[in-house]
């Protein structure tokens, strides 16, 4: 199963805000310059509200809690699972199968801030983690060309029948905290659009699903 | 299905290390007094030196994740899940079904440190946590008596089968990092002895196996 998390809401403080009170004090606070350290929702709320687009915004929780669903899972454990997630302003970083994702939130950043200075962490020896400049068409295209997306226009289908599919699937799941894909094309060329339940759910819900799903079908639960 | 996460790595800065200059920089950056702050290892190390049985000590972290995971699944949307987190030193928080756990973990510690200054929170109306001292075998007894728990002495069984039987049960899940319950009782005592994989997994993966099983058998997926 290839995981690609799309859209997420991960980025550097983008510069119009660098000299926002809000964000100079984290900055300080971190050692670090504004340009240098992650946007996040509750830490730069009040320079927020001057970004476009605000609400979909600064979560790198969001995409903390998705890699800890999907590299602690046994599906990851046993090879059978690899990661990539795709940003608002088209990054891509990849991660190794292997990489033990920090398990601590600060920690977290701290690495993926790492990570946007360096292109890779670690800096030195095999990377567990690399960042490229890439939209999604090319990530998807590059992946085979052929995905499926879970989005709430979805057929429901029981869980247990999704499995053997997602195992072999590059798998579409969105990494914003509110809306729609914006790259609508995810939905509409997808070869599969899945659905869960009958309320939209966290990306890292529907990730724990998936990849139980897809466990069971591999015979790992 | 009752969730009882037990002994779980979560407590108050012991007063053996109040005066560490770890914790005394910690309490001073966040406006506290270091008996007011949550035991954090990435934050703590150095002092954790100098405690006792500190491998498994200083995790909120566990705790965050396995609330996420529970608590924004479809089962707690339906009222069909309500979670306990038993701490190693015998306090207990009983979590509304309704509280929105806070996604972003420094939101969790500043909450989890409202509630053991004040043992509820929000401190007005409807408590969404609550926070007593009990024991392990008296909130069990509470719930019962009747209990099935994860560990790794257990039978394996196809996590499809476990559904029904998870879904109107009591089910223990280890809070720690490492070792095995101190309590040998609630493995010994337990109605039934669930095992997943063949390798040992994070608090917050089992939880995910467990409530996907149950929600399944309860026709949510």
């Amino acid at each position: 199963m290839i995981l690609v998390l799309a859209e997420s809401a991960l980025e550097l403080v983008p510069k119009e805000i660098w000299n926002h009170p809000a964000v100079l004090a984290d900055a300080r606070r971190r050692g670090k310059r504004p340009g240098e350290i992650l946007l996040d929702r509750v830490r730069h709320h009040p320079a927020m509200r001057l970004l476009a687009d605000a609400k979909r915004r600064g979560r790198p929780d969001i995409v903390h809690q998705v890699l800890l669903a999907f590299q602690y899972s046994l599906l990851a454990k046993r090879g059978l699972g690899k990661a990539y997630i795709h940003t608002r302003d088209d990054y891509v970083i990849a991660v190794s199968p292997e990489a033990r994702v920090p398990k601590n939130y600060n920690n977290f950043v701290a690495l993926i801030e790492q990570l946007f200075a360096l292109g890779k962490v670690p800096p030195k020896g095999e990377p567990l983690m690399e960042l490229y400049r890439k939209d999604l068409a090319t990530l998807l295209q590059e992946l085979g060309g052929v995905w499926a997306v879970f989005h709430e226009s979805g057929a429901r289908k029981p869980l247990s029948q999704m499995g053997s599919e997602l195992l072999k699937s590059v798998v579409v799941v969105g990494g914003f905290p509110h809306g729609d894909f914006q790259n609508k094309w995810v939905v509409e060329k997808a070869a599969v659009v899945y659905s869960l339940g009958e309320e939209s759910l966290d990306a890292a819900q529907v990730i724990c699903k998936a990849v139980t799903a897809a466990e069971v079908a591999a015979g790992l639960l």
